[in-house]
Parts: structure tokens; sequence; C-alpha cells
């Protein structure tokens, strides 16, 4: 019963067998693996994007601010939601990687609004030098809370940081299941939608470590490798990372493994729903925040099932209500939820 | 014929089995798995010390930059070989690490001196607020000319070190293959020599990616861990990167790669010899710098031999001489070198 | 009619007799002349601070972000009010001195509160390596805003910090302004309560560029020389920075010209609330933030006064209310002032 | 008999005047002062340049390694000599500002020869990610041996740098002094040869603290003020700086401040000369490397003459030769020259 979070089960066996497949010979290194090769022709096929640069790293952290910095100046701001990864998780990682660049959180409990990151912009009073200049947006879909931003609600904010001349990066760690529960293309939920760098998550939905950082603008490629090498994310046995990705590609893997995941968590949360859990915010991918008593919350607890508290201690009356995070990944079974809720 | 370099192989079969082990259910992640605790088990006892902090990184430059930027302040000077790896293939990967310090190139062509070492230490003039201020000594083991320090060699320059209360770190990205050559314990090749703190490599040796960051001062511990995820090196799905250390050092298994790469490089430079060739530097481990007539190295080019060129371009005067650099991995078989060598 | 800000007056004529007196002859360079004792000796006299260690910079702006810098690993957050200088003002230059570590608004219109600031410092999450650590905590006294915090108010602050075991930065750019409002010492508004390190400004206060950074905790001393001078803020020819510094404490002149100064803009205030005029934050030390007629405005500028306004353009219905920030410093005269408030 | 340093001695009454003249009433901070636009205005009548961007900070180190961040990628490598002021002299601030890009050293014990530059480059290797990348050139005029690059020299090492399409900035915190030796224009010791942007010094030829950075490529301005912002150098009463730049272009002070101080030097080393001591560079400008007896040293020493030693302590055999190094500002009076001569 492990609910803690997607980045702790296993890579699905497609993934797992081209890596094992990978594992013969000798092929060139950095990248320049014929795999990588299939690699970007299957990002382009997938984003409808002929032109994009693809490139791996190992890590959602290294994604983001890998991408960040080559649209970020060491003078200027990012601006991110108040609760976004990339402010709260990341240990100033997208602050190091921009030059020391300053994060400008945009005032929010989970998806940010047009108005808000309207007003951000415009208070950082951009040409006086006094102030951080305005830099690029980051955007988090799925987001750290479970949301999942409609494609209205995505260009909505694409259009004021383009109204300000600024870059937009997606922060999609949960890509693929933002894209399955929105039921769109990947280009709708990217480039269509204003959005200029995709962070395309894998480690989350199927694969050990690998992440696509994809630049619908090519200009950037060069300076993203050399920013990568520099960032020691450069892999010598490269094809380790393409294999993985060419094994999440291969067939959508990555939207199957995203619509189980889904599903899984849906499953999951009609289940607390009848049991009377009311929902911090309304599931629409593979998260749920659910409130529910401490005395339930010990159960689970004592049964061995693994995920986080959101806002109190496991001690405490039995009777109050205390939220919890639940995340499902693919790979968890239908008896591992009906024994999780069986506690209910 | 694939002597191109040791980061290019395969995996070890008892490293991959170790990570299709892990590749089962849900484990904490970040560090967290079961299995991390063996892997410090593990280098605890082959470095024969009880109280080191081990952690694992996925490339040897962020081995190298993170553990230099836990013994540099940004204005300090870090000392190295003037070809060391952190100064000549790491774009700037250490100073960026490190703050913005300094790499400061003590002259040589391939091993420090003591007394250049020293020269360029005092050089930098501790106590003046003008001058980048001594900072942390890097040692390459096997150095990137293929040379081995013997234990007198490492313990003076570490001596020099030690006289002026700078600390010193090993780039050991193929610590095993001078291990093998010396045939000394790690504990002789590190902290019984003075080093402080060790980069461990396993890809090069037998793994996908990982390499180990040893510390003999347990002190560092903490920032070290901030380091990695400031980094984005901090791997959620750890459990992969844990494996494959496991695998490695399960029954010696670095030791047992290192001796049958050091092996295949001296059969070749054996049989390189015979057909007299002449050598840039003594073949010690697994790396061979070696020159012969452009005429060979054009036969071998249209067998489809891959290696790096050293000191000439493949056109040109068939019988000038022009140097290559060939690197035996564990994996290479005898087949391989005698059909390289048959070109002769 | 100036009031745009106190950044652009003279230097007093006290200052300046000093910088000519130091204009003659060789005096040893970098902060060796002998003025410089003197000025150690007036910092720690007025602090009743022995033991302080004391560095002249010629910007607030170096202040203070050196002075944090030493007080803050990269992978640390800086709390501070979310209008305050370093985080609207300085253009991302305490993350780049800080090695990229980030700033964290305390949310406020101008005080931080303790509660507030507790809130913010638990929210980071000591000891969870995904998150900024929390790292020292910066006051601006007297603030943006023209507000001065009681004692009280800062030892409630500083013992917020305490209890995390935070360090406590003032941002003195307007510290004899401050002092002069409390009527207290200069030890009762820093160390007295609880502050580590004080920016302790001239230049707004009658020097031409010069501001003085009082460590009461001299260990940091030799950290600091060495970052100033990194910083490039290190002057050959220091002894016109110890000039102003002696000319400003000599029979603590700081402390006049701040009297002046507040002095001169509570003669103001008073006509402008005589005038029916309404404050935006009650004017307690040389800031005002008022609201007055536009129309008022346009008359004003029309004769040629020098200020910024707050909320709304120039252009606009006459009648309606515009705010204004007006900024006395110690030289402006009564005749300047009585003009101003004639064109109400 | 101070000869330690031009960077010690008093400013020339004429730039005093203009800081007096500017000490009344209130100016526009940051810049904007009318005085600068005389400054912008001289700068580009000696430069004969009149596109070229103006700037002013306090420090040749913050003009350094401004303008050399501009022309620099933190993935990049700075081609400098060996004994460059920004290579031993900055504590790293060239680093630092350069987001932590790498200083390469181009052997010489003096000036760079143009076949030496031209290997550190090719050594480089551009487009190799694994590199630091080639970078900006910087050529120091006059020396830190106190030796001026000929028109031809200087012209010969940017060639080499246009050839690889890299940027040059001269590094001139003593270009009057080369300027006045060479007997050339500004624009024959800068643009004409190929120099991309200038370190133009004033304090240690007649100034308090003031360089002027020239950039003869006008696209570099806003980032150049973003980033002087950022680093903390951008004065608020900023007519202090430009008064001192001001009176230092009036008249071409700051040539005959040069001149005197070129001919002070000369006639210092003559004397020198005739007294039997040797050279280790031919005093070109206002600095002389001398080599003589420690006896004389002794006396000189006990006599109160305030210089460097080069290669040895006062302490030793009286007979023994001992290098020292004597700089001349232009206050220096023929006086206290034979009054240090006396002493041979």
């Amino acid at each position: 019963m492990f609910f803690a979070s997607d980045n702790a089960g296993p890579a699905h066996p497609q993934v797992m067998e081209r890596v094992m497949a990978a594992n013969v010979g000798h092929q060139p290194p950095y990248g320049n693996d014929p795999m990588m090769e299939e690699v970007r022709t299957g990002i382009r096929r997938v984003f409808e994007a002929p032109d994009a640069e693809v490139f791996l790293v190992s890590t959602g952290t290294a994604a983001n601010a890998l991408a960040l910095a080559c649209y970020c100046q060491p003078w200027q701001a990012i601006f991110c939601s108040a609760v976004a990864h990339v402010e709260e998780d990341e240990c100033n990682a997208p602050e190091f990687y921009a030059g020391a660049a300053k994060l400008t959180c945009v005032p929010t409990d989970d998806k940010m609004t047009p108005d808000a990151l309207k007003a951000a912009i415009t208070a950082r009073a951009p040409g006086d030098v006094h102030a951080a200049q305005p830099g690029p947006v980051t955007i988090t879909q799925v987001t750290e809370r479970g949301s999942v931003h409609s494609l209205d609600e995505l260009r909505a904010l694409t259009a004021v940081a383009k109204a300000h001349d600024l870059p937009v990066h997606l922060d999609g760690a949960r890509f693929a299941n933002a894209q399955a529960a929105l039921g769109c293309t990947a280009a709708d939920m990217s480039w269509k939608s204003g959005v200029d760098v995709v962070s395309f998550g894998g480690t989350k939905n199927g694969c050990m470590a690998v992440e696509a950082v994809v630049f619908f603008d090519p200009s950037k490629a060069w300076e993203f490798q050399l920013r990568r090498k520099r960032g020691a994310h450069l892999f010598s046995k490269h094809k380790y990372l393409s294999a993985q990705m060419a094994g999440y590609l291969q067939d959508d893997l990555f939207l199957k493994t995203a619509e189980q995941a889904n599903d899984n968590a849906a499953y999951l949360a009609q289940g607390l729903r009848a049991a009377g859990a009311t929902f911090l915010h309304e599931p629409q991918a593979n998260m749920i925040f659910v409130r529910f008593a401490r005395a339930i919350h010990q159960k689970l607890h004592d049964a061995g099932a693994v995920y986080n508290l959101w806002d109190g201690p496991l001690a405490g009356a039995p009777e109050e209500m205390v939220a919890a995070r639940l995340v499902c990944d693919w790979s968890i079974s239908r008896e591992q939820i009906d024994a999780f809720l069986a506690h209910f």
C-alpha cells in the first residue's frame, strides 16, 4: 500500500527491456548513441514538432533548472506558483543554475491566475535597473496539488507571458498524466498553447530516471548542451538514458502508464468519496489531497500503508480530521487500493 | 574494436542483475532505500573506514565537482594537474559547483610533482586578500595519461597539501584500475595516504552510471546532501543507483573488472610493443598512449576500429608517426584485441 | 524642492573637510590607512562594542549583500519583508553575493510581524534536503515605507530568529534616522536587540558614498574581507572612505544630520496634514507617503518640485487623490519646504 | 619616499575642485547627473568614438570583472597573461562576475605572445562540449611588469583573438601611462587596434576612486548597467564619480599626470642605472623592477622609504642582490626621488 509518491515504484517492463538490450557492446558516449536518434524522432512525432531539439537528463530538477537557465539572465526573476516544485522542493537548484536569478512567487495555493501573474510581472518594473527584470514564466502541469490546467487556462497564462515578451517553461514531471487527463495532444498542451520549452517527465511514470527537455526553439540547443555538461548532467553511457526514453515513447507507453495511474487514482478517490472523505483539491490526475479522521490514518499506518500526512501529526484526537496526500503510480494494483480502502 | 574509452561499453551482468532485482515494488526514495545501507556497509568495508560517509551520484563530473565544493570556498584556488579531468574535460563544472573558485594548474604533462605543487601553493600567498586563497588539492588516480601514482608519490603530494593545511581529493574515476595496478588496499590508496575524500568510480568499470563519493571526515555529510540536491543530482528512484553500486561491490567485483581491464591493456600494449610502436607514457593501467605509422591508423580506421588520435589527423603522410589513445574496458575480448593487432 | 530621495544631496561640510585633509601625501592602501583606525574606534564607541569588526564599502547594496553573504549558505533562504530593499531594489545582488541563495518574502506591506516571520521560517522545513534551508533574517530600519521598528518590535523579530538559531542582519541605510526617531542608543538598536551585523549607512545622511558593515561577532572579519575584495569593493585609496566615515562619526555628526532630516520631514508632514493630505504610513523618520489631489501634484510639478508619485500617473482627473513619496535629507531648507507647501 | 604603488597618493587638485563643485544641491542619482553627460562626451572625444557607451565604477577590479562578464559565458575561458591582475590580484572577482567562468593563463612572465595565445585558444577545443569554450581575451596595458605593448604587439594579439571570433578587453588601469609612453591616441590603443572594451583607469593617475568602462559596441550598454547594479557598484550619489572623471578628462589632465608619472619613473630609473642597478624588465612607463644590493635596501628602509621587495626578504647577506618594485605616481616630487637615490 505505497501511496507516498509516484517516484518510488518499478520501471515498466517495456522500459527495462530496452535498457537490457542496450547493455550489449560499445556505443558512442555522450548522447551520440543511435538510440538517441530514435528518441529524438519519437519526441518530435509525439509533439508534432519536427524542429524540436531534445535532450535527456536523469532528474526532474535538472530538467527544470537547466531549461529555465537557458531562458533566464542572472538579473531576472522567474515567475512561478507559490507552491511550485521549483520553489519548494529543489533546494535552490533553479537559482543555482540560473546564475543567482530570483524566483518570484505568484500568490496562490495551487494554480496561478492570469491576473496574479500579470500583477507579479508588472510589479517587477522592466527597465528599472534596480529591480530584478522580468524573466521566464514556469507553469507546472499536473500541479503540485494534483490539478490540471485546462488548455484555456494554460493559454490564458502564456498569453500574459507573451504580452510581456517572456518565455514559458512547462514543468511536466507529470506531463503524461495531464495529457491523459485532458485527452489532448502533447502539441496542444505545449507549443500550440504558447509553451517554449517542456520538461517531459519519465521517472514518475514508468522509467528509472530520465526526463526529456524539449525545446521548440532549436536555437537553444548548443547552450543547453554546454549547461548540461557544466552541471555534470551529461552521461557518458548515455545509451541507458536513451534506452529508457525509447521504451517510454514506444507505442506511446507514456500515455498508457499515465492513464493507468490516473485510473488508479480515480478508483481510489471514488472509494474515499464513498467513505465520506473530503478533498482539498478536486483530484484530476494521479494525486489526491484528502481529509479523513485520524483514527483511520492510524489504522492505515498500523497496517503498513505508506503516504504523507498533509496538515497534522499522526498522534492526536482520533476523531479529528487530518489531510493526506495520496499518489498513485501506474504500478499500483487494484488489490492494493482495495486493501487501503478496506480500512475506512 | 572499440578502444575509444571505457565509458561506452556494457555494464557487468552482476550489476544488471541487481538493477533488475530492484525493479520490483516500491522503495523509499532519495537514498533511503535499504540497498543504500548495503552500499554504505560495503564501501566502509572496502575502505576499512567504519565512519566514512558515502553518497552516490550518476556522473564522475558530479562526484568531483560536489566533493571539491565541500572543501572549497569561492575565494580559493583548487590545485590540480594541468591535464586533469577537472581542468580539461568538465566544462567549468568544478568552478560552477565551487561558487566561482579558481582552478590553478600545476604545470606538468601528467602527474604533479611535490615541488611543483608546493610552488603553486606558495605562489597563492595565503593571507593576502588580493590573491585567491589556497584551497583543496585534487589528484587523479589513474591519471588522464594512464599513469598510476605509487603510494609514495601519493603521500609525497598529500604531505605538501597537509603542510599547508589543505584538504585532498582523489579523482578516482578509475580508482579500481589503480588499486589493481598497485596491488594495494583501497585504504592504502586513500585515507592511509592522506586523502580526505574520494570519487570512487563505477561507470567506467562495469556499471551503467554510478559513482560513490566517500568522505573520511563525516562532518561533511549534510553539506554534501544539500549540495547534491541543489545540483539536481539527488535521484528520486535512488534504488537504481544503489543497486548498481551494490552489485559492483559484491564479492569485490570492482577489483575483478579492473584487473580484467588492466590485463586487456597489458596484452594490447605487449602486442603494440612487439610491433614496434612507441609509448608516450608507460602504460600502467587500462589506458595506452602510443605512436605508430599513419598508414596503420588508416588501416585500422578502414577496418572499423574506434579510438582517438592524439596528435595529428588521419589524413597525411602514411609513414609519419601519429599518436593515439587506446583504452580497454573489462568487456573487451582477446579476439577484439587480436583483430586490432592484426593490422600491424 | 528636491524630495525624491535622500541619496542625491550634498555631503556635509565636516565630511568634505576630512576628505580634503586626506588628499595629502601617500597613505597605505586597502584599509590600512591610519584614519581607518579612527573609524574603527569611533564605531566601537558609538555601538558600545569594543570587539566589533568594522569595514567600509561604498554602496548600501554592497553592505547588505556582503553582510548577508557572510551569514548565508547557497542552499539557504534569507527572510525579509516583501517590500525590503534587498528584495525590490537590488537587482538580485543579495542572491548574487550569497551564491544563489533564495530570498523569501514575509508577506507584509511594511514591517514583518513576528508571527508571519515564524510562519515563513517553519514553512522552509529545516532538515528536509529538498527545501531551501532557513538562513538569516534581515530587518530594515527605517523601513522602506518610512516606519521605525520600536525596540520591542525589533526584539520580537530577533527572538523568532534566535528561536530558530538564525542570524539577524539590520539594513540600516537610514540607521541614524531610526536611532534619532527612537531616541535610543546604537547599541540598543543593534546587538542589545539581538542583531548580529549592521549595515550602518552614511551615504543618505551626509556622506558622498560610504557605509560601514559592523560585525558584533568578530569571527566573520576575514571572510568579509575576502568577499569584499572578490566583489571588487575593496578601495585601493581607501583613505577617502575612511575620511568620510571619520567625519561622519566625529562629534556624532550622524545623529545631528539624522535629527535634522527627521525634523525637516516632521515639519513637512505637519504642513501636509494641515493642508488636509492623508498618509499611507504614519511618518516616523524622514520619509513621507502621502496622498493629495492630482491638481496639486501638477502645480508642484510645474513649479519644479522633484519627487516620486506612488500610485498613479501625473496625468488624469485633477480632483483624484494620488499618492507620493517625499523624502527629506538633512540639507533641505525650511524655505524649500515652505515653498513646497505653498502650493497646497 | 613612497614608491609602493600609484594607488595611495593624492587626487589631483583639478579633480578635487570638480568634486567640491558637485557638492552643492541635489542632482539626479544613479548616473543621471548632468556631469555624466560631460563625461560621456569627453570619453567619446578622447577615444574618437561617438557611439561608445561609457560607465563609471569605483575600482579597477570592478571595471575589469564587469567588462569581461559582458563578453563571457559561464562555460567559457578568459585568456590572460599568467601574471595579469585579473589572475593574480583580484581574489576570483573575474570568475565571480563571469558566473564561474575559467581564467586560462597564457604562459609568460609578462606580455602574452601571439603564438602562446593562439596555442592556448586552440587547446580549448571550441565545439567540444567537455571543454571550457574559448571566451574573451584580456590584455593589460601597461602590464603588471611595467611593460608597454607597442601598437604592433597589441594588434598581433587582437588579430589572434579575432581569428577565433573572440572579443578583446583591455585592462587599462594605467591606460594613460601607456598612451603617454607610446605617444599615440587613445583610439590607436583601443578600437583601432581591435579592442572591444576598455577599463580606463582614473584612480592610479590622479583621481580618488573612479574607472570608466568604455564599450565601442553600444549593444552591451543595458547588460552592463544591470550587471553593475547587481554587483552593487551603482552609486546613488553618482555625481561624485562623474565629477572625478570630468576633472580627469578636462584639458586632458589624464595625459598630463601620466606623463608626469612616467617622467618621474624615467628620472628614477636613470638614477638607478647610473648607480649600477640592473632591471628585470626595461621600464617603459611608471613602474620599475630593479635589482640592487640588500645593504642599500636596508638603508632605504631605515630612512623610511616605502616600496615592495620582489624576490627576497630584507634580512640577509648585505651584498646579495634583491629586486624591488618601484612605482611613481604623478605626485612624487623630484626631491623625493633625489632623496631616494641619495642612498645609493
